[in-house]
């Protein structure tokens, strides 16, 4: 058979990596597909003319050119960015060229656009290095599970944050200080606010609650809270209460709708997705008949990423002469039978809850805030009061100008009453600053 | 399109979780797969008529009467054992049918002959249920990463040995209480053996070595080793080196050749996999490309083995009609291509090792042992001597008839080298009997 020729946009970190496992691995892919895989031609900017060169790979500046070739079977975007990725992808597809990208920002933005364009040719889209590098995720959550009514996905989807928190919680630190090691080991970025407001994660979660509902992309419904005002107090204290705090994207289905949220996530010390750390990344799946299930690897990196695009280019490589009525949908369910499930605006979410409220430590304080969440028919799971300074001992005697935090932990409850409880508290004048939140899953 | 058709053969605890994710997930699994999956029939035995009827299902006695039934699309294998399990699923591919199977003795030992009798007839046997129940991991593995040469698995793969392993580690307790209330609890079978002793997990193994390496199935050449002789001891010391012990199979591709074994293994309690505890299972694959991934969750149980037949019942669908050259290969490789690296012998696998002696506590004797592991050029990374009975304090004069145990941790070596130093440790006066020895990876 003819070899596969390939065409690559981007030859940066990501495309570097697809393109050395290529080479390194051709015997090993022939082996697989029955079928040789070459690399055609890269387009790339000056700045990777070099590496181009290095790996004996023909380059071009010209992008447009590139995916229209007649010679290209399969064309690979791994430039990141909006422009010129969307209009050099829907021209590869028009083109009738099978896509595969790294590109979340893409996808969770303009995925519905690409996949209506991509059905039309008939060719496929494949996006697996888009969510959690190297873990096959995507491949997992649309075929492994595919005999599921999926109930819902959590996942340690950004290695950056989760690099930061494993640091505080391991080592005590504070924030700024991780993150500025984090930015001098290469991990974030000089603006880090991608990586540690959510976004970047609210970009896999888009793409990941679509294929595990079918539903359409809806990446502007995503609830995003970033880990920045997480305190090394509240790491701690969650951990005497025998919790980890992880940065989760989490898109839940319940009986009202689906939640699509990325927020600091309290999960029980036990799970074993509360002991993954560092940069890797996790992704918790729960399927209706499976029960949880797990995926576990680097979630970013040169070969890891590219991993996952050659894997895509594997598997397009089988349908490469198939009737497209027969391909994985690309959204893991019929196009035309997207459901219209709506998603939840915040204060409808349902969790647990933490607050940290600092009070005045005089008699009638913990009264007055526990019944403000009695009158609410909120049930509380733990109150703890903590000494005003850890470590430092208790006093004998109350004092009334001595702030305590108090930590409470509720049961299930719809986040709305939780928005009024914190609103009652913050007007007790015993209550001398905002109230901090943070939300709970058990994750079972 | 015309509905899809599904016969059973075997209505027991997968067959029934097939039958109703089938039956509960119809409109979901129409709205992936764009045409409807049904279940013609199933063939059962007296036992499980009762079963039948209560989901609705017709039911025959003649199993080689449903395998041959032209109205059937795909056969699902869900009885176990050996025969009839054979000659209906041959059966069924010489008929045209396409089979899945949830029978890993069967692939295991007859899956050459299977997969060489489907490509001939032009048919898909799968078998994601046959390893780590509702895990995707044959998919994982052999899509998923599709892009690496695998350098090796090693996976918790038989939940009720974990179960054990994880109550001894957790509660202290000896293996013979632990077996006991597994059997209690319907986790271990009357006769323990296949879990114990380590032969289900050599099946496991010996199918994810052929699809992690391109190599035929030879499960007659994994060498196994059970849990039955792990004591509460060994446990103890190895939690205090920072060792937990999970009984693992291990497949590593090696310059020598590829190792096959199943054995209890010392791994670093930080390593995620030490902390899969209770039934659950999880494979940790490391690729070349992509590092270490692991796929974790329940390994057994009807919905979730069940969830596995579906996915393969879904994979298929959209290849009834596809030229069989497309296909995923059944073991991953091309079959003209399986490799035929060698299978090593036990005295060539290299590893790490943890040693217990027993020894008279008097001068020298630490020398005498020691002595031995550098005439052998065997590097010790620990060592250790233990109160003869641990918590009850140590004596301050050494009594020459106290006996006390000796704990040695090594560096790579190999297994042979190994075995002589055991022999000639043996042979000391001052040891006073057999050495107990038991394999460790950093698996990093």
């Amino acid at each position: 058979m003819k070899p596969v020729k390939i065409g690559l946009l981007g030859l940066g970190t990501v495309g570097r990596g697809t393109a050395q496992i290529l080479q390194r691995n051709a015997a090993e892919l022939e082996r697989r597909c029955g079928r040789q895989i070459v690399i055609h031609s890269a387009a790339v900017r000056n700045a990777s003319k070099v590496a181009a060169e290095e790996l004996g790979i023909k380059s071009t500046s010209d992008g447009a050119a590139l995916v229209s070739d007649p010679e290209i079977d399969i064309v690979c975007e791994m430039m990141g960015g909006d422009q010129p990725a969307l209009e050099w992808v829907l021209s590869a597809i028009e083109h009738g060229k099978h896509v595969i990208t790294a590109n979340k920002a893409l996808i969770a933005v303009h995925g519905n656009e690409i996949f209506e364009a991509a059905r039309k040719a008939g060719v496929v889209v494949a996006f697996e290095p888009a969510v959690a590098g190297g873990i096959p995720v995507i491949k997992a959550i649309r075929e492994g599970l595919a005999a599921n009514q999926i109930q819902w996905v959590a996942g340690i989807i950004n290695g950056t944050g989760n690099f930061i928190l494993s640091e505080m919680a391991s080592k005590g630190r504070e924030f700024a200080d991780v993150l500025q090691e984090a930015q001098e080991l290469g991990y974030a970025e000089a603006d880090p606010t991608f990586d540690v407001e959510g976004i970047d994660a609210a970009h896999k979660l888009t793409i990941m609650a679509s294929i595990a509902f079918g539903i359409p992309l809806q990446f502007n419904r995503v609830f995003t809270e970033g880990i920045s005002k997480i305190s090394r107090e509240d790491v701690s204290y969650a951990e005497e209460l025998g919790y980890r705090i992880k940065h989760l994207g989490i898109a839940k289905k319940t009986d009202k709708g689906i939640e699509l949220r990325v927020h600091p996530t309290l999960i029980p010390h036990q799970r074993l997705i509360a002991n993954v750390n560092g940069v890797m990344n996790a992704v918790l799946v729960r399927g209706d008949a499976v029960g949880p299930t797990m995926y576990y690897g680097p979630g970013a990196g040169s070969e890891p990423t590219g991993s996952s695009v050659v894997a895509d280019i594997v598997d397009v490589v089988r349908v490469l002469d198939a009737d497209p009525v027969n391909q994985v949908p690309h959204l893991a369910f019929q196009a035309d039978v997207l459901s219209d499930v709506p998603i939840l605006e915040p204060a409808d979410f349902e969790s647990a809850y933490y607050l940290r409220v600092h009070a005045e430590d005089k008699p009638g304080v913990m009264a007055s805030i526990t019944s403000i969440f009695g009158q609410l028919g909120i049930s509380i799971e733990a109150i703890v009061q903590k000494e005003s300074s850890p470590g430092e001992g208790v006093s004998a005697q109350a004092d009334a100008n001595t702030v305590v935090p108090v930590i409470l932990l509720t049961r299930l409850v719809r986040e709305g009453l939780i928005q009024e409880a914190i609103a009652e508290i913050e007007k007790l004048d015993s209550v001398t600053q905002s109230v901090a939140m943070l939300r709970v899953e058990t994750l079972n």
